[in-house]
């Protein structure tokens, strides 16, 4: 059976991620790394691999793995769907879902094409739980409990908070799906520390949460790519209440994200034209192997 | 939009839950039950249903919920598919399940219905998280730990022993998919207890586990029908370890299995011809509501 080709397209951390679950896939290939720019940086792992700046010099592809910001994703997605190359990605701003799902569809159907979004670990693998659990308990409540982790757009927050030269924002879950901010800041020399927990506290990012703000002597010394979820929903499956149902993960946030993109990668070339958010796909299409064997293995 | 018409079988444990599950989906109406004896028992919740011995005597129906033991899903799902009806069962006999898929796809494929096998919690839903969780770390182990909760099987080959009048045996989880057999027994009179403990840790039901044998004046005292299931994966995201997964319910038991039977049936009516698992149905498919809605929510 020929490998699904499949190009990255971006190579930061998620990108670096996704690399190494394609080389750990042995029904695909990666065709090739696109870049804006292909020499940046020093990456020892792309040598021997080629690395572009336009897709079209890496011969046929299937999928693109867009590993990039989530506001790049909608011009970049149109790109490759326009040339009739499927795409997934894992963009997370939840409100704009539906929008894109709507124009990537349409991008998609008229080139044949596939388009597979919202494909990290959340939104992506939790949504596919979190809609389980609302079909076994149709009545009930969920929260999303996250952490602990770092929150990349909190920490960005904060580092934009004058005096701040750098900042990391862990998310704490505290349950009920609140959660506490631990923002550990480095200070630009000759800033007032309590001027920065004030402006901090007010920043729209952390009013609504209980958040900590702590002085420290460097970021980079506590910075860890673990990450978690606790996902509950106690509800009532048709007439009985008390339906207790959880779902935990502890894991290395960049490299799960790059797993659910290899994930949606095999399930796009499984699909009908048209774009996806992975409550749409069948689990047993994001999977390896043959399909009988996954059946008797995980029925 | 008109609900989906749905038909219970069998009207046991099974029967009487996924009859709640069906009152209480908003886009579905029970047709009626059918029962070998229609008149069998005291069913005061059944007063004012349709309660029939043939099918063809509820008009159309879009989808039979089969709530009849494992043994005999065969022989009722290819009547039912045979008519054009699809159906839906909680078939939950591992090693058959492919078998069973086989010989009811061409079945539900000639008559332009669908089957949707093995949808109970575990197989079923469970299935649907087993696979997700292969697909977030592909290299590793999973184990799925069951209970507390009541094996019937295992109850049912402890009550097979010579001199045990009623039998109850308990699934408790010791971890790494291994369990403890807590078996409670109700003797006849004049039973010798060392003998019936005896047969039973004998007996290749229990032979393999760790297995207590616990005389008690009757069992009916003990029922109680909540379960539990503990799904745990530590494994590989790409290249990067100790990826943890887990996955916890506190059920009960025939509750959920009538909600998972109701979610199978009105993923039925949204399939192609022929038959599936639940790994092979996107979750979507198996929820109440609108499409672009439930994305927005859940994704």
């Amino acid at each position: 059976m020929d490998k699904i080709k499949v190009a990255i397209v971006g190579y930061g951390n998620i990108g670096r991620f996704a690399l190494e679950a394609v080389d750990a896939a042995s029904d695909m290939e990666c065709a090739g790394i696109v870049r804006r720019d292909p020499a940046a940086g020093e990456h020892p792992e792309l040598s021997g691999r080629k690395v572009v700046s336009d897709i079209s010099a890496l011969g046929y592809v299937d999928v693109a793995i867009l590993a990039v910001p989530s506001r790049k994703v909608q011009e970049t997605a149109l790109k490759y769907l326009a040339m009739g190359i499927s795409t997934v990605d894992s963009f997370d701003i939840h409100t704009d879902i539906c929008a894109l799902r709507s124009t990537l569809g349409e991008a998609a159907s008229q080139s044949g094409a596939v388009s597979v979004i919202s494909a990290g670990w959340d939104p992506g693998s939790d949504s596919v739980v979190r809609a389980l659990m609302q079909g076994l308990a149709p009545k009930g409540i969920s929260y999303t409990n996250f952490g602990p982790g770092r929150s990349m757009g909190h920490s960005v927050a904060a580092k934009a908070i004058a005096g701040v030269r750098d900042a990391l924002s862990v998310t704490i879950p505290i349950g009920t799906g609140l959660h506490r901010r631990m923002v550990y800041v480095e200070l630009e020399p000759g800033a007032d520390a309590s001027a920065v927990e004030k402006a901090i506290l007010a920043d729209p990012y952390f009013s609504h949460d209980e958040t900590h703000v702590i002085p420290v002597d460097g970021i980079d010394a506590l910075n860890d790519m673990g990450h978690g979820v606790n996902l509950v929903r106690k509800g009532v499956s048709g007439a009985t209440h008390n339906q207790l149902l959880e779902f935990n993960m502890k894991i290395n946030n960049p490299a799960l994200t790059g797993q659910v993109l290899v994930m949606a990668a095999r399930a796009a070339v499984r699909q009908r034209p048209g774009c996806y958010t992975m409550i749409e796909i069948p689990v047993i299409d994001m999977l390896e192997g043959d399909r009988e064997q996954l059946v008797r293995a995980l029925v």
